[in-house]
C-alpha cells in the first residue's frame, strides 16, 4: 500500500490488478449468487485492486475505455469505497483511490439489514452526470447495472460474498457525499469473505 | 434444433448450454468492447443457447435462480430474439424459445444505425413487471443492465460482436410486441460474428 498526501487529499495508489484468476466466465456465472453474511476478515489492497478493476477498470489504456459500456461512453458510474477508515473514491484511470471523508458510512449504506452492516467494505455506485449536456437518470441506472454485475462476478472469482442493494439511508449518504443535481445514488454492495 | 407446435405456438427446444468455453472472466473483461459491424454468418442453435444461458439462464435449478440478480428476485427481464424468421421469447426455465410473431423486427430495433441492421439477430430486453404488486421502472433499468453486461461478456467469450443500444423505434416495437402497462422496453443488442 502506497499512501501519499496531495494537498489535503489522502491517496492510496493501488497495486496493479493481477488478472491472475483462472476461473472461467462460465464458472463465474454458474457460481454467482447473492450472500448477505460476511466474516470480519479484512480485504487486502491487492484484492481490492483486482475487484475494482473488474468492476469498471480500464481495459484499453490507449483509448481510456473500461470493462463496462456506458451510455454515450459517459463513464458516469463512480465507485465509492466505504470502510471503517472512511470514504474513498476509485479513479479507474489513475488506479488509485482518493479519500473523501473520515466518516464510516457503512451503517447508512447497510440499513436496515443488520447482517450486511458487518461487511468490512461497501462499494457504493453513483451515476455522476454533472458534466453531461443532458443528464438522463435512466442511463445511470442501466450503467450502474453493468458495474454491479461485474462486481457480482468479480466477487465470485475472488472468493468474496456480496449482494446488490438499492435500499439505503439516502438522506445521510447524499448529505455526507455532498451529492448534488446530476449525481444519482443507485446501489450499494456490501462485500467480504463468507462467514 | 427441435421444433414443435404446442397449440398455435411454435417452440424451439434449445440444446443444453455447453458451458465449455475456456476463457477466464478476467480475459473476457480485458477483451470486452462494443462493435457495431457484423457479418451475415448465421448463429447456430448451440451458440444461441450458450449465449442465452449466459445472459440470464438458470444457474441453480433446484431454486430456479439465474446468472443475474434482480430486484426482489422478480426475474423481470425478458429476452426477445429478433431474427429474419420472426420474434421469439426465451424461457430460461424451460430452455426453449417460443415464437411470438413472424415479423422481422430487426429494422425497428436497429434504427437509425444502418450497420447494426445487418446483424443476423438482436436480443431485445423488456422488464416485465405486470405480475408485481408494485411496478418500479428503475429496477427494470438496473435489472436489464445486469443481463446486458452478461450479454457483452458472453459475446466476447463466444467470438461474437455486440453493442448495447437504448435507441430504437419504440412505437413500432411496443405495438408489435403488444407491450402494455408494467412492461418496460429498455435495451437492444445487435449480435453477429465480426465483419
Amino acid at each position: 500500500m502506497f499512501s501519499s498526501c496531495a494537498g489535503a487529499q489522502q491517496t492510496i495508489n493501488l497495486p496493479a490488478p493481477t488478472k491472475s484468476s483462472t476461473m472461467t466466465l462460465t464458472q463465474a456465472l454458474e457460481q454467482r449468487h447473492s450472500d448477505r453474511n460476511f466474516s470480519d476478515r479484512e480485504i487486502s489492497d491487492q484484492t481490492l485492486s483486482d475487484l475494482l478493476w473488474m468492476a469498471c477498470g480500464v481495459n484499453r489504456a490507449e483509448e481510456g475505455k473500461l470493462t463496462v459500456p456506458s451510455a454515450r461512453n459517459m463513464q458516469d458510474v463512480k465507485v465509492y469505497i466505504l470502510r471503517k477508515d472512511g470514504i474513498w473514491l476509485y479513479d479507474a484511470h489513475a488506479n488509485n483511490m482518493v479519500k473523501i471523508s473520515d466518516v464510516d458510512l457503512r451503517n447508512a449504506a447497510g440499513t436496515p439489514q443488520a447482517s450486511v452492516k458487518e461487511a468490512p467494505l461497501f462499494l457504493l455506485l453513483v451515476s455522476d452526470q454533472r458534466t453531461q449536456e443532458r443528464a438522463n437518470e435512466k442511463w445511470g441506472w442501466i450503467d450502474a447495472g453493468y458495474v454491479s454485475q461485474n462486481i457480482c462476478l468479480a466477487c465470485t472469482t475472488l472468493g468474496l460474498s456480496t449482494v446488490p442493494r438499492a435500499y439505503m439511508d439516502n438522506k445521510t449518504i447524499t448529505e455526507t457525499l455532498k451529492l448534488t443535481e446530476g449525481q444519482f445514488l443507485i446501489l450499494n454492495h456490501p462485500i467480504g469473505y463468507p462467514k
